[in-house]
């Protein structure tokens, strides 16, 4: 049995464990904040640090064969490198991670492989691993939270492309947000209508209550009989559920997982927008299954190792 | 040197020809009228007597490896059968292409391998091999004609797919047809904007001049002053460019091709097209080449053969 060690860097946590080639998670999640705004080193250092925590944990294991990585950012895989990402993380772009993770681990776990991915194509890669979409030769991922991520997995592996830029679906040209600002700057992308920021700033600017600040607020003043914010979740539920239509249209995935903090708002979110993209869709597609994401929190970590293991063997066959 | 015969199938018109694995197409491109609703078996008999004209032109060259022929419908490229048609061609869902063509040319050409393709996979095929695309890892493909039609193609085939769907940009939801049908019922897709005659329709609903009847008309009257008509070209050059962006968007390919009888328009609407795409698309993929097709009507015919040859090689190694 082979081990990689599955690393997960979001914006305000790191988490790390131990992964069997089975997919099972094989040591408890170890996690610490993650110091955004001190740099890149630091943060490289306290990965560095959990990672050989969770060594500890497993000393009564085989050592891992690679170590993967899920970061937020554009990620070249090939490098191990940051290409562009948001302020969120200071400093982030050119980042190189996969070298500067090898190099502190460099006494426990010699000329060990790092493989880095972009988040959201670890998540999805984990859920198509093991799982709402285990199984899936074509897997497409709409991750909808403070932003809206997205993932297009292909036999296992997060789709390569010229810019490493695939499935970033929350820039995608959507009906019915075309004067609404994007995080990009440009006007019109799902983002600006369907991340839960957007529907606060979606909601205010129709005339809501200001005193509600948070997406949880105005689901939960919708649930209240409050008219506007039911129309505005209503709306950001549609764009997604377009956005789930649009990638169906190109891709014709097996499956179309939905992932992020929104499912949290439970069935009033996602129903309407399953019903969206399935009135959308031409009859002989229009079954696709649109399922939550299953593995949660170890979802980036389970997907990160998977990439992990995938890089080991191609080294070995080099 | 190997060579495959390639066919092109498509709503008035069938095409064919020997092309070398070069891409070379080295004998005359033979044509016959497509009979659309005299029925299926009639067709393959053309289909048939074409390719025997084919190899007589070739007697002095090898015999084909194997056949390639691009449909229009969409196709089952395993079983090379029609899943699904319009009545463009009477009872041409169900029809088994590869047996039927296979069985009509026992005689001459035993056992061969039929490798069918969608017609605009085909065509993208030919471009992303010979053509515009050449080299790409992977490219998109619209082509804007009496409908609108896409195709993805990665490492030279076309993108495999759960429903044989996948690149069926024509179905994609877009902003600002929101309230047009499209040929499938649905309203907000693009081709319900994109295609010719949708232009006319939407010049006729907006009010404009009903002596005028195809989309060249409307592009002429633009040229002339018409600002209806121009009003109508621009929109549908900016939803074929909105959906440059979102197949940009979800999957970075390394170039988009542009193809179908819209191209005869010339930069009146290409130019517009191409700018609504990257006014849509952020910084990191706004330089992708979006780039008119180059292979013309042969296009296809080489598309379909590298199919064959590609299946061909398959078969020896299976």
């Amino acid at each position: 049995m082979r081990y990689a060690l599955g690393i997960d860097l979001g914006g305000t946590k790191i988490a790390a464990a131990l992964v069997a080639e089975t997919g099972q998670v094989c040591t408890p999640v170890r996690t610490c904040p993650t110091r955004a705004h001190d740099g890149p080193s630091e943060i490289l250092d306290d990965i560095a640090s959990l990672a050989r925590t969770v060594l500890a944990d497993a000393k009564n294991l085989p050592a891992p064969c690679a170590i993967g990585l899920g970061s937020a950012g554009v990620i070249d895989p090939e490098r191990g490198t940051v290409i562009s990402a948001t302020d969120a993380i200071t400093d982030w772009t050119g980042t190189r991670l996969a070298d500067g993770i090898a190099e502190r681990l460099a006494d426990v776990l010699p000329a060990i492989t790092v493989q880095v991915e972009n988040d959201v194509d670890a998540h999805a890669a984990g859920e198509a691993w093991k799982g709402a979409a285990a199984g899936a030769h074509c897997a497409a991922m709409i991750a909808v939270g403070t932003g809206v991520g997205g993932a297009v997995i292909l036999d296992g592996e997060p789709l390569r492309s010229r810019n490493h830029f695939a499935g970033e679906i929350g820039h995608l040209p959507i009906p019915g947000a075309d004067d609404i600002a994007c995080t990009c700057g440009i006007t019109g992308h799902l983002e600006a209508l369907g991340a839960g920021p957007s529907q606060v700033r979606v909601y205010h600017a129709r005339g809501g209550d200001r005193s509600l600040t948070t997406a949880i607020d105005v689901h939960r003043a919708a649930g209240a009989g409050d008219e506007l914010a039911a129309q505005v979740i209503a709306d950001s539920a549609r764009a997604v559920g377009t956005a789930v239509a649009a990638l169906v249209t190109v891709l014709d995935p097996d499956v179309v997982v939905i992932g992020g903090g929104m499912l949290g708002a439970g069935p009033t979110w996602f129903d309407p927008m399953v019903a969206a993209a399935r009135a959308q869709l031409v009859p002989l597609v229009r079954d696709i299954p649109i399922v939550p994401a299953t593995l949660g929190s170890h979802a980036a970590i389970v997907g990160a190792a998977r990439a992990a293991f995938i890089a080991s063997e191609r080294t070995a066959n080099d």
